[in-house]
């Protein structure tokens, strides 16, 4: 399974792709989008848009993981990251993809076993779990620890999925099918 | 000019579509598109960003107009709003268009001649202001509007564009290229 992670803004957009066979995971490709701040926004978005979908049309990935935006208490700053996660959406929907979303929490669990990983921390363990030659720049290394994320949940969540409806209501709304990750 | 005007929405995203000829204005199409609720994010913004394609590749519009967001005190609901923008942006865009946002104050300004007006102003001046049989539904009135509102302000931001860079300079401060209509 090929898996797209991205970690999307409106000034730096990052991308990171994975292949999982098993509980193997080997590094593909990460980078940035990097959006020249002085282009009125339809533009900023298009550039996103744009190279997003080339990099989904190189890598041919399976599936899309996107981290879960972190509520800005400034509206306008949550409006921009809110367009630039639209774009975002919008490329990966527009190769095909389905998109799982996780939270900064879920991922740092997933990838340095704890939710209270620091950036560095992030880093030096995607670069650990990738067999990386070097750290990867913070917004690639975002993007690819959400990816490893999705490769963690998505075996189980599938599992779920394929499960009956019902089957999980059996144990008293503990768990309920397709919300185990979410 | 064909103008494409949109009051994008997560739920509901207006379009409306007009032609300008000097001070003459009529009315091509208008519409709503009704985003299935039930539907994941990524998949309910493609709805946007297909159907708006779809409205731009069939009207051909010259230029597009979006109306500004009110920033809303819910984080989350700006958050959903910036994604149903973002997508509608990049729709806009992906047909190679230029887009020109206005705040809702211009656009009554615009249309009804006050700042103050209600919807249902809006609605009953953008039906007469086009000649309309009945009133457009609220979402297309205000895509409606916001084309009205970009075919009376682009003739002027269009000259002041064509001015060379300086020009307005000399009126210390007071005007600036690019920056009367904002």
């Amino acid at each position: 399974m090929i898996i797209l992670g991205v970690d999307p803004g409106l000034r730096r957009t990052g991308f990171g792709v994975i292949e999982a066979r098993g509980a193997r995971l080997r590094y593909v490709a990460s980078g940035t989008i990097v959006v020249p701040p002085a282009l009125p926004l339809h533009a900023r978005l298009k550039v996103i848009l744009d190279n997003l979908r080339e990099v989904a049309r190189d890598a041919r990935p399976d599936q899309a993981a996107l981290e879960k935006v972190f509520l800005n208490a400034n509206p306008a700053s949550t409006l921009l990251l809110g367009q630039a996660r639209g774009a975002a959406l919008c490329a990966l929907a527009d190769c095909g993809l389905d998109v799982q979303e996780y939270t900064a929490l879920q991922i740092k669990k997933a990838v340095v076993g704890t939710g209270r990983a620091s950036k560095e921390q992030i880093q030096t363990m995607v670069r650990h779990l990738l067999s990386l030659d070097g750290v990867p720049a913070p917004d690639a290394a975002d993007a690819l620890a959400c990816a490893i994320c999705h490769a963690h949940c998505a075996p189980l969540a599938g599992r779920l999925q394929a499960l009956a409806p019902g089957t999980l209501s059996a144990s008293r709304g503990r768990l309920r099918t397709g919300r185990l990750v979410s």
